[in-house]
């Protein structure tokens, strides 16, 4: 691509002219962080490194380990992805350097973690053994470690960790019925505040953009769970802190907040599909999409994004689409929403204007799209397609494609602007 | 600072460590751009270089010219900072390599700019002489120059300059009375489609930040003049296309639109002070803030923020402030809005939740607030206190101040973030 090749080449000359006074010394190239991103290579443990300017692979880091599910969050910097793999693993890498600077072997098994706003704390959310842990994200010393411990060494695999507002970290017990939310102010130290009782089996959670709301999908039951987080009149306490585990570190109660938030049941009907799903193939709640007013979301069991306003949590809403949704992901500006599907649909992507609510474009990528991503502010999408190892570039307003990188079995695709936004 | 120190010194290794193979070798420091900013040093021309993340001074460059009136754009990499002067110079400066690597004069009197998102192109509006210029953002070589010509030999000063999707800029006309809208998709022959009679004096304008509506502040008459880009109902053709400027390079008309939006008169009453104001001490209208659906903006003339619902456009409140605000600005999350104030109060910032609308806090950063910019995840806000020579880094959850930077006569402060953001 013409355009692709003069920024790999004005990059290329800036990097030289800056480094004029280095001759016969061996540097990383000196470039702005803000518009790099990795992929996925869930085949081969590899992290592939892109430049979304120049729409082009730049690199890539292997020895990550079991990335058949991994997840990716950055440095408020965007020097560093810590990158949270299936098995455990849990790798600090230098995007400029291109190379893995630490990685700690963290948990047996584990599907992903936060990193505080201030930079300072990264969180690990574990099945095996059940609990969080919590790190120096400049050095990967561990801080803290929080069983989620329920009862009498009964350890519950740990969903849906988010970070909130002032070192918190709010997450999900699958096998507990509960949310808690740790606040790690002094990491050595954690207070959790407990939610019992919140519904069956949360599996997996968002909190929305504004940082307001948690929201946890149940398994076990039909409806959500929703924690108003800014909630001010709280007439009913939920929260009911239990005496320390023996020889447990951490400290208890004190309500996080000075009045306590309480969880509600919203979407009563979300999850009564055509038959029952099994728990793997639950829509993964970072596939909801805000925009403006408005949630955008995969229904279960059947072939429709729901729509429900983000004031009453009700359901205003539903769109007919190709296939059992499994991201639902909106364009930045809130224009689009963007879907992708589950197999047998999985070739396929569809576009959603949210002003008309309709679907004004069906494109196919490529073999099992797994992924998507949007650069900051919504020029282009980019698409992962697993079976026909590839990513796409596509501009989200001709719907043309600009580029297509050769990736092997990519899937998850992050760019390091999720270090600025609340609710990642 | 215990904190800051840590942070520094940590930086300091990992460059060292970086750099390990380049013994001898003098070179800019390895990192992230994320975390980088710059304030205004509006007596000296000289912009001051911070880190968010160390909550610290890093560095300057001078030799910017006349910065008493300035604003800032960022390369989507976060590399490069574009700071428009007052004096009409447009500089490219590299944040890493700490220098001015290209600066052109490019008219008389400016007052600012804006970025398309895709980072190709880098507009200036211009008073003097009247109309926009479009350069290269990598060589700052001019593309395109739109003379905001009204009529035979008449150039309007253009105010209210913002980029939109598609390498789209919208404007204000202020001499004549218009918003005109430049699709700059091939940027040497710039389309533009222009809005008539839309207000006395448009001296300010915003684009919301889902890009939907541009909205003009008028310093002729009462109320503001909206333009909804979104908008598909179009049964009354606005656009009034002329013919080309005798020589012009620009080509005419066609719709920038599918359907022609159109301009309306919303807060009509938005204007009327208790006395009139003369223009400079018009509220910027990048002083407002939209928070959730709720939009925040300085009063005229009054002690107040009005409090305006962003879908009907209709004023649902006002809460009476310490002082005439100047800039009304939502933390990232919405739940708060901060204030600064006009003479004789300008040594205050006020907070309000906006949850409860109640003012929660009242501050006195120093002297002279002139600008507030908040942390891209909300957890600090950075405030200038012009003739307090001082830089306040404050605390949003807790109001304490958490470093104090000493720069001389400081005024805007711009974070590389703003690069991911739509609406800047």
């Amino acid at each position: 691509m013409k355009r692709r090749e003069w920024l790999a080449a004005a990059a290329t000359l800036s990097s030289v002219a800056a480094l004029g006074g280095l001759a016969g010394c061996a540097a990383p190239v000196l470039r702005g962080t803000g518009d790099l991103g990795v992929v996925i290579g869930r085949a081969n443990g590899t992290l592939y490194l892109v430049d979304t300017t120049a729409q082009a692979l730049i690199g890539e880091v292997s020895g990550l380990g079991d990335l058949s599910h991994a997840s990716v969050v950055f440095s408020r910097d965007g020097l560093f992805a810590y990158v949270f793999g299936r098995d455990g693993g849990l790798t600090q890498v230098n995007l400029l350097e291109r190379r893995i600077t630490r990685r700690v072997m963290q948990a047996g098994n584990s599907i992903g973690g936060a990193i505080s706003a201030d930079g300072t704390l990264v969180a690990a959310q574990n099945y095996t053994p059940g609990g969080v842990k919590v790190f120096d994200a400049r050095t990967l010393e561990l801080l803290a470690d929080i069983p989620a411990e329920y009862g009498p060494g009964k350890l519950s695999r740990v969903v849906g960790l988010v970070d909130l507002p002032g070192r918190r970290f709010a997450y999900s017990l699958f096998d507990a019925n509960a949310i808690w939310v740790s606040d790690c102010s002094d990491p050595g130290h954690p207070k959790t505040t407990r939610f019992e009782n919140i519904g069956r089996q949360p599996y997996d959670a968002l909190v929305t953009p504004n940082g307001r709301h948690y929201i946890a999908g149940l398994f076990g039951e039909d409806g959500l769970a929703q924690l108003d987080l800014w909630a001010e009149d709280c007439p009913q306490v939920r929260a009911a802190p239990s005496p320390p585990p023996e020889g447990g570190k951490e400290t208890w109660g004190g309500p996080a907040f000075p009045c306590q938030p309480k969880v509600q049941r919203i979407l009563g009907g979300y999850g009564k599909g055509q038959a029952p799903l099994p728990v793997y193939k639950m829509p993964h709640l970072r596939g909801w999409a805000v925009a403006g007013r408005r949630a955008y979301l995969p229904a279960i069991g059947r072939h429709e994004v729901l729509v429900v306003d983000t004031e009453t949590w009700a359901e205003v809403g539903r769109i007919p689409v190709a296939g059992q949704p499994v991201f639902v992901m909106a364009r930045p500006d809130g224009r689009q929403v963007w879907v992708n599907f589950a197999v047998p649909d999985y070739h396929r992507v569809q576009v959603i204007d949210t002003q008309s609510q309709k679907i004004v474009r069906t494109l196919e990528p490529g073999k099992a799209v797994l992924h998507m991503e949007f650069t900051p502010r919504g020029e282009a999408v980019w698409i992962s397609s697993r079976d026909d190892n590839r990513v796409s570039v596509v501009d989200t307003q001709s719907f043309a494609t600009r580029a297509r990188l050769d990736v092997p079995a990519p899937s998850g695709i992050f760019f390091t602007a999720r270090a600025a936004r609340v609710g990642f």
